[in-house]
């Protein structure tokens, strides 16, 4: 018997929720070996953390058509020197003969793309930063801006010889009002801190994600990240109220006095959300934070096949409705990889089935939820729908199911590497994408036992936004493999009227890509802007478009 | 006794919700003489109807200092048979001599302003925007595209000879897919007309307002209405996935196919939400519906001061949380207009308080929001926070509620006129406003009995927006109240770190008051947009910025 509540096809009314007091309630300890995203988060704080062993080549030998723009000056002394002029020996890092003093800036996360900088920027101020900017306008010296450098497209690292402008210094929370729930912070605030000051309050950001131990909420504003929570709290277009901006001539926009509407001119502060560092650093973040629940409920359910996952989301948007915050859906391959990857941790079913789907609610009233997804659960089971499952008896439980979702990204690169694809496509078509590329690169003769490079594709994500992530879990990354999945991918994608990137961004992976989302039109329009804010192009160049 | 269910300062416990049955249950029948937000739209649809009978002047001759902009041509017959030679009789309407013909056209709906245009185009597909945008383009024809002219400052009609482009017959609805929620529809589609369509469907629009029997979906995205759902819905910069814009020159930007989540490039759409007609026309809506609530309830409540008004205000936020859908609050003189205004209608209270609440929940499951909305309201009550107060017992009771809060903005013009702010501020300075304005207008011996000019200022709005609407009932539009009010009331705002369109836009009446709310960057870059998107200036000119 499972330690958790129990759900099962023939008997369906064993499950029990925490307040209905069954006899074998008991707490799961996942013991001395256990993960949890919080200890893997905490880790990258306090040393530089890759998802990979393999050391990356230069991305100038790995894509050896991309050239640096000669528009760019490169750095000289006199450069330094005027830098030293006004930051601190702690704002400003030469690199040595190696780089390997500032090599955990010049990589990205997974290890695909390494630039060459020679010079990492960490400015303390606001000020500091426009002036960096005007002089690199002015001088033409091009520029990365980097947060916690956990992007997934290559965006936050230089290509070539891009001074790296990282906004770690400037991370303190500004202010926050209980009443209205607006909180203001710097760039640099790291997303968890932002958090757990506002969970004090009785609040929460409204948004969360995996890499919280280490990304800043200017990145996640810049990069207009998903993740966890936007299905219920909705995308930071929405919640995002006002933000500071140095422009690349290093002049200070600055709207963070915006109150929740404000309707006078052009929201200019959307262009800016999701911008990826192209037009613009983000200094300063004003948000409205959402009330914490009071109640977190979370439940952890096998189906037969994919399309009844989808019946299960129709069902639990009806049921749930307004307490419904996280409805995320994984293949059986998935969680293979991720068993692997967790060793000795128990998995929550007894058995395996073809696919999972992990629930949660949040709401202001722990009897009335409980109530809530008694019903659903109890009218998923009797339609069968739901074959098995259980429910987190307490908040333990509630965060080891969790993990079973979100430590599928470190897991599916266990065996070496991962193409990671990020994309939006209407829900009847989302998992045929997996299968595809399962079948085409069986075909090529790749995928399979080593020394074949591709263990296999894997597919899992946010069901109730219509992301799918599919990871294609490598042993090493081949120009065979990505030849066989580019454009592939991004093809099957347009077809079907996807994004190419649901959250992740364009950055340096999909900069050629974009085409497959956008109209010629679009496009057009958005080179406009970049050349009409950025006129020297020195603003994070050879990505986003 | 009233006739709803009763709340009372003394016996606070008599109050009573639809499931508790109590005895003095009944539906409030409020007779012939009913009014409804429902009928008043409803007749506008068949004949325009004003919010006062006074006739409007020429803006020309009211603001002699605004002049027409020599850069445009005077339509010529050359023009007209060009247009001709595309659109049929029913799409294009030339003024008669004495503009009757159009003058519903080329008024606002507060009568305050009055343009001189001598030609209305209705196109019927999007292709024909287009042409007529290239060519007034290449001519330099100024053009005020028109949604369901609802708006409330002066922003829909011509200031002079301006071609009057309506999206009137652009009005179908194209699709919409009960699993994800996504809409799609043309810009002239009626507000009321697509919520009735996707009530059907078990969704509701994610915005409703008053206007919204005559408004258009493209109007109130163009110009980023907020209205009665945005508490519990957000604003639009969240909920509009995708656009179909034609912009100045006649190019026709589509994102109409977007997902939930599309992460490539900036997001174009958001500059076209709440930029008023100023550099492109919205012509196709694709918008994230909500799921229809299963259970509504409305309880209107009574208290002593405005203190305390925010003391329920966070009580409500905390104690109903996810189903708290509206909290609008309204003060004494607010419903003196109304109760002048709906005559026989009996108020649901029986004495008269200084302020007044309206509160909604709606969620999925009517036992749960019964008993939430119960236990807020005796915490409330026991605090001595709420002095009296009824809820709805039915439908009926619900409509007959919402109607002392939707029939203020009507009632505030029935002594001849009103001048109307929507703004922004903190919540604890959002009445001192109102206070401000009585006391400023009775100096200046403006307000009092006939024939002074002003009855007296009121305040309303959506207090979980920290959205005030400040109403200046008059007997007549004189020049020294405009100039009592102005800019007292935008530097008011200003110094309190607040909007001075909170909702409303900028349009004619608030295009040199921007300033107020804006930095001088944030302008530049406005600016700097609209010269960009549109060099001729053609697009809704004498407006905005």
């Amino acid at each position: 018997m499972n330690k958790y509540g129990r759900l099962c096809r023939s008997t369906h009314l064993r499950f029990a929720l925490p307040h209905a007091g069954i006899a074998n309630r008991s707490v799961l300890v996942l013991g001395r070996k256990a993960y949890s995203s919080q200890r893997v988060v905490n880790n990258i704080r306090n040393h530089r953390w890759y998802s990979s062993k393999l050391a990356p080549k230069l991305t100038a030998e790995s894509y050896p058509d991309v050239k640096r723009d000669q528009r760019f000056k490169s750095l000289s002394s006199e450069d330094i020197a005027y830098f030293r002029s006004f930051l601190s020996e702690s704002e400003l890092v030469e690199a040595n003969e190696g780089n390997d003093n500032i090599a955990a800036f010049n990589e990205d996360w997974m290890r695909k793309y390494k630039g060459q900088s020679k010079l990492l920027l960490k400015p303390k101020t606001v000020v500091n930063v426009s002036r960096i900017m005007k002089y690199c306008n002015e001088n033409k010296l091009a520029v990365v801006p980097q947060g916690g450098n956990t992007g997934l497209v290559g965006g936050s690292v230089p290509v070539f010889d891009e001074i790296i402008l990282s906004l770690a210094n400037i991370n303190k929370i500004r202010e926050f009002d209980p009443v209205s729930g607006i909180f203001k912070c710097d760039a640099g605030v790291i997303l968890e801190a932002a958090n757990d000051y506002l969970e004090e309050q009785g609040y929460i950001f409204p948004l969360d994600l995996g890499a919280k131990g280490s990304c800043h909420v200017g990145g996640v504003v810049a990069t207009n990240a998903g993740g966890l929570r936007l299905l219920r709290y909705g995308s930071l277009h929405g919640s995002v109220l006002g933000l500071e901006v140095v422009l690349p001539n290093g002049k200070i926009v600055n709207s963070m006095h915006s109150l929740r509407k404000d309707n006078t001119g052009y929201d200019l502060k959307q262009l800016f959300v999701g911008s990826e560092g192209t037009i613009g650093i983000v200094t300063g973040v004003s948000i409205l934070a959402a009330p914490k629940p009071k109640a977190t409920n979370v439940c952890f359910l096998a189906t037969d096949d994919y399309a009844t996952v989808q019946k299960v989301f129709v069902r639990a948007k009806q049921e749930l409705s307004e307490i419904l915050s996280a409805f995320e859906f994984m293949d059986d391959k998935s969680l293979l990889l991720t068993k692997e990857h967790l060793k000795d941790v128990q998995f929550p079913l007894e058995n395996e089935y073809p696919f999972y789907i992990l629930i949660e609610t949040s709401g202001s009233n722990k009897e009335h939820d409980d109530s809530k997804l008694e019903a659903f659960l109890e009218s998923a089971m009797e339609d069968g729908l739901v074959v098995d499952g259980v429910v987190a008896q307490d908040e333990t439980e509630l965060a080891n199911l969790w993990q079973w979702r979100e430590m599928i990204p470190e897991s599916s690169q266990s065996h070496g590497g991962v193409y990671k694809y990020d994309v939006s496509l209407p829900l009847k078509s989302m998992y045929s994408l997996v299968e595809a590329c399962n079948e085409r690169l069986t075909e090529a003769g790749l995928l399979g036992d080593a020394p074949k490079p591709v263990v296999f594709a894997i597919g899992y994500g946010h069901v109730g936004d219509g992301n799918l992530h599919l990871n294609i879990a490598v042993r090493e990354y081949t120009k065979d493999v990505e030849k066989c999945l580019e454009p592939f991918v991004y093809e099957f994608v347009q077809s079907h009227f996807g994004s190419v990137s649901a959250e992740h961004g364009l950055g340096f992976q999909k900069k050629n890509y974009i085409g497959y989302s956008k109209t010629p039109e679009e496009i057009e329009i958005i080179k406009d802007i970049k050349n009409h804010f950025d006129p020297n192009g020195i603003m994070n160049p050879y990505k986003y478009v």
